[in-house]
C-alpha cells in the first residue's frame, strides 16, 4: 500500500527537534511491506495540513500522521483528518474515562482543553494510549485511511508496537518475518561486495545493509503466505550470509556488541575488571549499561597519569620511560597488574592516542593497544584506527575492546 | 521568505538514514530569517519530485533541495529543478575542469556519468564543491528560486557554510546575530513560565527555548540594520534573561556542561579524580572528552563491588553494612578516601540506584548521592531524579556531578 508519513509540528520546522519518528516509522512500515512514498512535515496549521492530506491522497492510500494530538488549541491533526475524510467528532467514552482517571492519578483537575482529547471521529477505530494522554486513531473513507499517532517519540513507539502495527498487520496479506545481523570489523562497502550477487538477485528475502558508527548490520526480510515459509526463507538466506561473513557477525538478533559481550560475561559468571587510559572510563561505562552486571564486574580504573598507572596497576617507571604510555608493553603491564590486584578472571586494558594532538609519525592518532588477561594468559593487540575525531576514536576503541573479549571468550 | 526544504533520496524513505540535513538547514534558515514552511522527502523519481516542486511553489518562494546530484541515472534533482524553472542544461566549464582535476587526483578515468555533473542550467549560479564531486546551484525564475545542494551531510554542511549561506545573506536585508544560553537544573516548562512575558512580547530579539536530555537552552536572536544594533539588542535581552534565571545558566556560548566544567578545571589547574558506582565510568568518560585534560585529571575509579569500595577507597565495612552502598555516608567515605589516596584538590564520588531493579520505597530508583571534597572540605548532596530509564538516570547523574563541581568551584 502506498503510504505517506506526515509529521505535524512547528518545532520540527524550526529544527528544534530531530524527526526520529519518521525514521522509525519508515523502517517499520517498509518491514510490513508498505511502500513509503513521501515524508511531509508541516507546522501547526490546519489549512496547510489539509492541503498536504489532499496532496498525499493523490498518490497514496494511507497517511500516517504524528503530532498535533495534544490538548491545546494549536493541536489540530485529528480535527483536520476528520474533516478530510468527511466525518464528525463525537465524545469517545472510553477515552473520556481514561482521561478522567489520568487526571485523578496526577491529582490535577480536567481542564476544558483536556476534553478535546476525548473527542474522536464517529467512524474512527480509537487506539488507547497507556503511556500518555493522547489517544490515536485510524479513520477510513473508501480506500483511503489516515492513522493519527502522538508526537512524543516514546508514546509514538508504544502506540506503534501495541496498537498500530497489530492493526496494520491485519490489513496485510501474508506474513513478514525478518532478522537483523550485526557485524563488527568489516566496512559497509566490503560487506556489500561480499554479498553483491545475493543483493542483486534479491526478490524475497530482501537484503538491506546499514552502516552505523564503525559497525554494520544486515536486515534479511521475507513476506510469505505463512510464518513458517517466511522463517524458513530468512533462515536459509541468513545461513548463506553467515557462510560468507560469519566471522564478523556478533549478533543475529540486532543487539549491541557491548550488550552481547556483557551478557556473555554475566551468563558464564566470568569476573571482569578493566583499566583504561585513552577511553577514560567509557568501556566501564558501556559494560555497566547492563543491569545486573555487578554480579561479575568488580572494578574499573581510569589511570590517566603515569603516577596512576604505577600506583594502581604496578606499571614500571622504566617501561613508561622506555616505551611511552602508548605502547604494547604498557598495555600488557596494565592488564597484568590489574589481574594481580583484583583476581578477576578477565582483565582488559587500553592505552593509545585519541587525539586530536599527541600523534607522531610512528605513533599516529588512532593507534591503540589493548591488553587482555584471561585465566592467566595475556594477549596484546595493536589496532590502527582511521583517525576520524577524538570522539569517534574513543568510541571505536571501546568497540575494539568488546570485540577482543568476544573473540577470547568465544 | 517562505521556504520549503526538499530532501531527495529513496534511502530516506526506507529509514536507512536519519535526515539530519533537514534539521541543520531548518535551524540555519530560521536563524537567517527565512520562514521554513514545509519539509518534504521524496524518492529518486522525477515525476514526483516535479509535482512536489510545483506544490511547494504555491506557498513558498524558495525551495532548498538536498540529494540527487550524483553521477548516476537516478540522480535527477538538478534536471527536474531546471525543467521546473524553464531553463536548459549546458556544459559548465569550471565544473568540468574541477571534475577532470578530481578524476586525475584520484587516478580514475572520467566516466560518461561524471560529465553529467558538469551540466548546469544556463542561468544558474553554480556553487563549486571543495569536499565532493557534485557542484550545487541556485536557479531563479521571477520571484521563485531553487537551491540544490549535495546529499552527504558533510558536503551539504560545507556548501552551506561556504556557498549557500553567503549567497542567501546577500538576498536578505539586515544582519542577524544570536546567542544560545544553556541551563541546567530547570525544566523547559518552568523556564518558559519564568520568561513568559518576554516570550509573549517578542518581536526582535526573538526568544526560543529548547529542551534536551535533562537540560534546556534559550536562543536569543536579533535581525537589525547593522551588526552593532543586533549585538546590542541580543545583549540587552540576554541580560534580562540572566536576571531571572541566571543561577541555572552555565554557558552563554552553547557549550556542553561537561565541557564548561572540564575547561574550568583545566584553566585553573585544579587537579581532579573521580570515583563512581552507579555511573560506572561515564563521568570520567565525559571529563576525558576534553583534549588536554590529562594535565589535571589524575585517575578515575569505578568501584562497583563492596570489595572494590573498601580496597580502593578505604570505605569501612561497617558503613556499607549499616547504611548500604547507596547512602550519603558511603558517598562521603568514597570521596574522602579518594582524596587521601590521590591528593587531588577536587575528588568527586557518586553512588546510587540506576535501576531498573534495586529500588525500595525508602531508596527508590533514581536516588543518588554525590560526594565532593574540594581543598579538604567535604560536601554530600542527595539527588532524587525522576526515574526515566537506566540509561537516562546514569546520564542525568553525570550531569548532576558536573553541576555540583560547577557550583563548588564557581
Amino acid at each position: 500500500m502506498k503510504t505517506a508519513i506526515l509529521s505535524v509540528g512547528t518545532e520540527i520546522l524550526f529544527g528544534q527537534i530531530t524527526n526520529t519518528n519518521t525514521v522509525f516509522l519508515s523502517q517499520q512500515l517498509n518491514l510490513l511491506g508498505f511502500d513509503v512514498m513521501y515524508h511531509y512535515t508541516v507546522g501547526d496549521n490546519s489549512a496547510r495540513l489539509a492541503e498536504l492530506i489532499e496532496m498525499a491522497f493523490r498518490d497514496c492510500d494511507l497517511i500516517i500522521t504524528t503530532g498535533g494530538l495534544g490538548p491545546t488549541e494549536d493541536d489540530l491533526t485529528k480535527e483536520t483528518a476528520c474533516a478530510a475524510l468527511h466525518d464528525e467528532l463525537v465524545v469517545h467514552e472510553p477515552s473520556m474515562q481514561a482521561l478522567l482517571e489520568r487526571a485523578k492519578a496526577y491529582g490535577k483537575p480536567m481542564t476544558e482543553n483536556n476534553y478535546k482529547q476525548a473527542m474522536m471521529p464517529s467512524r474512527a477505530e480509537v487506539f488507547s494510549n497507556a503511556v500518555g494522554s493522547a489517544p490515536g486513531m485510524a479513520l477510513s473513507e473508501g480506500e483511503k485511511m489516515i492513522i493519527c499517532m502522538p508526537g512524543p517519540p516514546r508514546e509514538m513507539a508504544w502506540m506503534w508496537e501495541h496498537r498500530v502495527r497489530p492493526y496494520l498487520e491485519k490489513l496485510q496479506t501474508g506474513v513478514i518475518y525478518y532478522k537483523t545481523l550485526r557485524l563488527f570489523g568489516i566496512g559497509e562497502s566490503s560487506l556489500e561486495t561480499e554479498l553483491l550477487d545475493l543483493i542483486d538477485a534479491q526478490t524475497d528475502p530482501t537484503i538491506a545493509t546499514y552502516a552505523k558508527e564503525g559497525e554494520c548490520s544486515v536486515r534479511v526480510a521475507s513476506k510469505r503466505t505463512t510464518k513458517e515459509e517466511a522463517v524458513a526463507a530468512v533462515e536459509a538466506m541468513t545461513e548463506k550470509i553467515s557462510q560468507r561473513v560469519g566471522a564478523y557477525i556478533y549478533s543475529y538478533d540486532d543487539e549491541e556488541l557491548a550488550e552481547v559481550v556483557s551478557k556473555k560475561l554475566l551468563a558464564r559468571n566470568i569476573s571482569v575488571s578493566a583499566c583504561e587510559s585513552c577511553t577514560g572510563g567509557l568501556f566501564s561505562g558501556a559494560l555497566t549499561d547492563l543491569p545486573g552486571i555487578s554480579k561479575v564486574f568488580d572494578r574499573g580504573l581510569v589511570t590517566y597519569t603515569y603516577g596512576a598507572k604505577m600506583e594502581e596497576l604496578g606499571v614500571k617507571e622504566e617501561t613508561l620511560t622506555a616505551y611511552t604510555a602508548e605502547s604494547s608493553q604498557v598495555a600488557k603491564e596494565m592488564a597484568e597488574g590489574l589481574a594481580k590486584k583484583t583476581g578477576s578472571r578477565l582483565c582488559i586494558s587500553v592505552t593509545g592516542i585519541a587525539g586530536p594532538g599527541g600523534g607522531t609519525p610512528e605513533k599516529p592518532v588512532g593507534l591503540i593497544y589493548i591488553g587482555c588477561v584471561f585465566d592467566g594468559h595475556t594477549q596484546v593487540r595493536e589496532v590502527r584506527m582511521r583517525n576520524v575525531s577524538r570522539k569517534w576514536n574513543r568510541h571505536y576503541a571501546v568497540l575494539c575492546m568488546f570485540d577482543i573479549i568476544h573473540q577470547i571468550i568465544g
